[in-house]
């Protein structure tokens, strides 16, 4: 398998917990598996590293490493933080601009990012827009003649499904590499506290995946909504 | 290709402009396409038969035969016809036990049918609603240890999309059978009215379908909007 | 103007609340306005009824009164009594035929119903299903010569909108019939307890209308959903 | 506390996992707790049952001791079960009245029941639309001077929630009940596979419900969603 | 009662048409209620008010003073003008950042503002969106150690229920204070227009909720949609 | 018929494909036709244009030319064009002033524009938004005395409809204007590829509207969505 894949993420943290098992699935099969997170999650999702007086430079630095030695376990072949603060996310036509390049120059046919709708995270909201706008801009032909056939867009799982009107299309199994994406997960030790509950998650969708057809021995799995039709040779899967 | 393939349709003509395409497709790479008709569509579908004074056993007769050519061209294994009357189509407990005999016959890992919605054809939600609860009693052990991994549903496209909230998420490239589809479309003079309208249908998604990657030289497609996530080993298309 | 409307409620009273202003002001024009009930609304609509030892054939008699009365104020020309029962209201294939006699008798062009959804009153939503089904028995040539072009749906308001999920895309300006309307609701003292509700009903979508555009002295007015686009030759109000 | 809550099922294992928290809360503050099965799930969901050539009353049975086993875990008042017979459940007027008369005779001011869709389990659906039915016909006094205020209506989780459109506005946490839910679902042996997964869903509910306000010791909840406005006084939780 | 509630509006008059009982209600107990409008609404919502060559300073002035009394008689603790203006409301960072800054310091646990959407208002929308956003902002501990547990949000009715989607699932008895809200809103002389038309949305929400349960002495009532599900220790209302 | 028709696009050439017909039969009937088109498109939707090393300004004339044409073709009164670039296109609180002020002089009763959602072209959700922001500036006093009475929007075809959850209710009859539209989209040759697919697209919508009452012998048409109650005098179409 060749072809690569760009995953957008509003926090450092998102990728390991929505999608690092696709990443570390597609990495391990030869696909370019490229990451942008927007903001290093310094303000709302790095609470334990508010500690005494510790400086924002020290958390952001800190979050950043954990987001490297994350993004390496998972097989990420290149990582770009744009460090546009969070909570709120602001948004920015240069991060759309910068997407898109990405877009443009590593050709991927898909792209994870946030669902659309989430009432207690708007940075996640805006991610996805900022994704939407990106493609736009990476297959306008008034922008370069490099522009790009449009990549799919699959929306990884918010943290409480219901409440963002989540309705996943795709159920991937992730048992080969679950290994890979706990330890990454053990890689984000601000983020402890979720470990147990995206280890749940994991459970979870391999086991509504094993329900059906030829998954049965499937153990963990991810979830994904697509945007688009996905355009198809066969219909048996 | 091997498995299996079910369709089940409210009325004859149904299969023809709906997924006629999948049906010669599948067909053609070795799937066993099996096909329910649940009704001749003698009443509400089959206009310009009633001329003076034919008999309603001359109209099903009719679009019998007329069924079972279409079939014959689209490659089709086996074909019921469970005669329940149309215009309205009633619920029918024995339609829904022999259409779970039909997948525990053929382990058809995929059914096409109706989408549950449409306010100007309600046969069509019935026929839903009855083939979701076929599949229900397919997989019951308690009917007959022969039961099965229950299959995806794939619902075909509505007459008039937005009316039915239909939301497509599968484009099939149907441009190698098109011309099969097209002879099984004259196969039903009864509803030639509707050539024209569904060869438009076909090049509509065809258009849509060539707009996203690999299949630019696509002109023919059929829509399909999928019930249950698929689960699959990999999000590149 | 000519031409012919049917309405079709689950209860007697339901007409004169819901849309007793649009039947008055066609029936003044000149419209054919054509009523059926498919129950008394002997059971769950008739609370006041239930005095002492009061038989069922006595409030039902009391209602059917009530109703005839109500009607006769609104000019309506014919008025069928299914008397299914209420609470719950029986399907019956007899009657959804008999609704598709009216429609191929009267030619109505259009039909006022229940909407399709209303948890705390399914009656209603049967009414809606059953006036579907009704439509296409109407249509099809296999039920006899003299089918009907499909009739267009409106949805009238039902008691509490936000629950049912109704979404009104026209108001209807009854100012002119208002007195006609209480005097058709006063006509039904059984619910005496609605005639303040429904006269604030009439008030509030009356103001809502006169937000826009022409109708700036309107007062009282009704809302309704259209089931299926309107055909139209033009988009000027 | 006093007063009394109903709960309505398709199969007897669906109390436990979906409810039984509520059920044993409201038990021990001196809720009357009333249960309804619908069927035995014998067909579809006792498959572990089905065994060599056990008999179908041999499987009920055994389905009915564990019921009884775990609603006496639980507290349950009373039990009825109405062995409908299942996948599919039939639809039944007489087990709509007999709700309703379970509705009379407790005066409970909440039922407890499954969610309106779901497309892999349409046994819940039925369940769900009886049961809003018998809520009508137990409010209507032509039915019984008896007659209640209608209750409010609470559906419990499905299994795969995002399927069937669930939106739970109410985490409730069952911390302090789990060790009793937990031996309730112990008691159905038959269902042993679900064990885990339901651990999890009750972890994840608790996990969620704790990131809200002052249930931060929160471990254990079960999600629902109301189909009623529910009417405060205060709007301070 | 202890604790405290923030209402956020987009313009000055909202928050007596829309949630003024609740204020009232919640005042009297003892909550500390703390207001924040956005613009003084002098653009689109001061009709009455642009008589001959009125400056607009004089139109903010009067429109000012209005709000004053009317949070005075609904005993509001705070009140803070931002002065955006309005139709449209622009976006503001600095808004949302004041905002946070008075969930940091008032610990409210609940918040009332606009829904999510009105295609006649956008304004409303922007003001829910800085809102989320603000909630965001607030627990946050990269703000400030002083983060909170994030807030209730609560969104109020719109003028037009159905054309916003608004779906409330709470109804608030308001009857014991209901005379200071109609005192308020006639302290607001500029939007007099509007007094018989919320007048009757407090009649009709009123006599829904006298519908369910104990509530059945209740007059008048006030309508809500919880955007996250509440977390409760009991299902019994 | 007199009057004003305001039509706002995100790009120059959606005007032709998704409201041409309306165009043209409004103008030929006396009602004023106005249009705005926020950018030339020249980057997302000029793609043959950019051949060799073609300037941006060329392409941007080749555009605006061809949109003059195509725009006599149709009998527009007058053009604006906002140049703001496109893919993305931005926000702007001018474009928004400028809309307001053509709806102030024009006093248009209807805008033809975007529909809300499209995730595959924002610019098209950002024209609908800033349009209907637009609206509300101009029927705010404060910015003028020449305010108006709020215009109903009517939402034209998207180019996959159901992607963008377009739910048309109102399907216009455009034969006796078709060839002056399909000369118009000829006018248009830089985006050439969309003729068939467009030609398609209002042969379905005149099938459809044939298939209801008195248009039956309509060949082409087009879809819109009302954003607003329609308010009316007659529910006989």
């Amino acid at each position: 398998m060749s072809g690569a894949m760009l995953v957008v993420t509003a926090h450092v943290g998102d990728f390991v917990w929505r999608c690092g098992g696709a990443m570390a699935l597609h990495a391990r099969r030869g696909v370019a598996v490229h990451l942008v997170c927007l903001s290093y999650g310094e303000n709302g999702e790095s609470n334990s590293a508010w500690q005494g007086d510790v400086s924002r430079d020290a958390v952001k630095a800190q979050r950043r490493a954990e987001a490297e030695a994350a993004a390496g376990i998972l097989g990420v072949q290149s990582l770009d933080f744009h460090d546009l603060g969070d909570y709120p996310l602001p948004e920015s036509a240069d991060s759309v601009r910068r997407i898109s390049e990405v877009l443009r120059r590593t050709r991927a046919s898909v792209v994870l990012t946030h669902p659309e709708h989430d009432p207690s995270n708007l940075d996640h909201c805006r991610t996805f827009e900022m994704t939407l706008r990106a493609r736009m801009q990476a297959m306008a032909p008034g922008h370069g003649s490099d522009f790009v056939v449009p990549p799919q867009i699959l929306c990884f799982e918010p943290h409480q499904t219901e409440l963002c009107g989540f309705k996943p299309n795709v159920l991937l199994d992730i048992t080969e590499v679950w290994e890979q994406k706990w330890q990454a997960m053990q890689a984000m030790p601000t983020q402890r506290n979720l470990w147990a509950y995206y280890e749940r998650v994991a459970q979870q969708r391999g086991a509504q995946a094993g329900r059906r057809g030829k998954h049965a021995g499937n153990r963990y799995g991810e979830a994904y909504q697509s945007i688009f039709p996905a355009v198809v040779s066969s219909l048996v899967e």
